[in-house]
């Protein structure tokens, strides 16, 4: 008989696969990883995953409620399949049929950001809220959105991919072949990206950033950026006024159609630079439409790497408390 | 005894009121409109409106079930008041105590885009969709948006202004105050206004146009673009793909946020040009993301300038067989 008490969260990344045991106030009882070795195929890993599972059954001698897997990729959530993850090279892997046949539990499959999101809003600075979006500002640009106490998942679960919605007309072309997308000049390649082409431009501190990566202009990133800042560089300044310009004209988007309480940011670009989100907040407030301005506040997310995992084993816990609820 | 069969709607304008009785499946059974005379203050303009749903009710001898006011402003939904409203000149005026006190009967107050939404929702092209977005180019430009079988309204009641998300940021300045905004390139005063810089700067076709408004170039709009269009005006052209390209643009953030089955155009830009939705749906279905390109159609709304009308008879329909749903 499985206890309502836990649930199981996996992480299933392309380099490591987290599974731990969850309790619902979102303690971790126990945990650990091992390594995706995703070359070895999905069906190897898919036995390794369950083994790993067993082992944390076993090993706390708690038997889970539910089953919950984040992953980045993109998900049929009425079937449980997964039907393209690159990271993970998995092209229509049931993963959920296979949980279920070795476990017999409820088990939700779902995208990372939307298991992060479910993590904040169950355990972290979303709780209580019933109209937030979460913004993982990193390499790229993911959200999750919850909107009158419901997390959007849009008709062919993909809702929700709000780095590409466009911020620059004809802009600079993004990963995903669309011009002008947000993540093209506010995730950490869109700025790395500027921050190459305006050191090449030289002018007053290209050089002492070109300095930091021995002239090789490829190699230069956010965290050089970031380290210039500290030092007083002008241009450094300027690209991270630009920087809190573009996420503040895509987050007064969000703003103006979502009309949310809260937004919560994480990820690699927000903890790397200080006063940020203060930046963005500013200017947020001040040329969003006042009704929704006036709405909404910006906070941290507070679970950091742990969103995914915890989210999983949250979104699995949705599923088994509110049997209305699409968990995908 | 309200008769379950029998709605009220009201398109509360600043130039006419329309009234009508609507039945469940959208049919007017009767309708009739007078002149706002805003003027006369908002107490004034109440009592008339009650008095001409009395007449309503008298003239067809059916007693409604409830009733849905639509109107452009901000509304505090919870309450039913409507707090700003511009065309009117009201501001904090308690409507839906003022018709319950009138009639007894459940009353929804919302923004009349939204109206218009729940109109197509339930008696047009919008039918049988539970995700999907209605967006009106008029004048401007207004969204409504329907995700997972609810109509989003946000925590402030403001949900769905995606007229205001930003399509090039830094761009021209929006009347809402914000650079760059959607309208201010692709609605009916964004267009007038690129026409006119266009013609402005002349070059091949420009001064066909401005024959057309005797060289009074502040009178150029749309209605002069799609005539020049008709003659094969080379600039005109170049207008009209451009116009094409920014709706494509933002309708491109909207499906790739939302994931919809369907997207709803209405309004006199839509209208106006032939082929304009052909050209949106050829550069969205290969730019936005895949799996939310393919899920993804474009139709005309069907309900025309009857839709807020409609609309709101059809939230007043919901608001008394969905106890369960806010119709803000």
């Amino acid at each position: 008989m499985a206890e309502e008490a836990y649930a199981v969260g996996v992480d299933l990344g392309g380099t490591k696969v987290q599974v731990a045991l969850i309790d619902r106030t979102g303690h971790l009882l126990d945990q650990f990883s091992f390594s995706s070795q995703v070359e070895l195929g999905a069906i190897d890993l898919s036995r390794r995953l369950c083994e790993a599972i067993q082992t944390l059954i076993d090993r706390t001698q708690k038997r889970p409620c539910a089953i919950g897997v984040g992953l980045a990729g993109q998900i049929d959530g009425a079937e449980g399949m997964v039907i393209f993850a690159p990271n993970l090279q998995w092209r229509k892997v049931p993963l959920r049929y296979r949980l279920q046949e070795a476990f017999g539990l409820p088990t939700a499959i779902l995208n990372d950001v939307r298991a992060a999101t479910w993590g904040e809003w169950l355990f972290g600075t979303g709780q209580g809220c019933q109209d937030f979006i979460c913004l993982f500002i990193g390499t790229g640009i993911g959200g999750g959105i919850v909107s009158g106490g419901r997390l959007l998942t849009g008709v062919s679960n993909s809702a929700g991919e709000v780095g590409h919605t466009t911020l620059v007309s004809g802009g600079r072309l993004c990963s995903c072949g669309h011009r002008g997308c947000w993540e093209a000049y506010a995730s950490g390649w869109g700025l790395a990206l500027t921050l190459r082409e305006r050191v090449a431009q030289g002018g007053t501190g290209a050089e002492l950033l070109l300095e930091k990566v021995n002239g090789q202009l490829e190699q230069l990133n956010g965290l050089h950026l970031a380290a210039a800042l500290a030092e007083g560089n002008e241009l450094a300044k300027q690209l991270f006024d630009e920087l809190a310009l573009y996420l503040a004209d895509g987050c007064i988007s969000l703003v103006n159609s979502f009309n949310p309480s809260r937004l919560l940011f994480g990820g690699g670009i927000i903890d790397g630079f200080s006063g940020l989100l203060e930046a963005i907040n500013l200017r947020l407030k001040s040329e969003s439409l006042p009704s929704a301005a006036q709405a909404v506040e910006l906070v941290k997310a507070s679970l950091g790497s742990r969103a995914p995992l915890v989210g999983a084993a949250a979104a699995a816990f949705a599923q088994v408390s509110l049997t209305s609820i699409d968990v995908h």
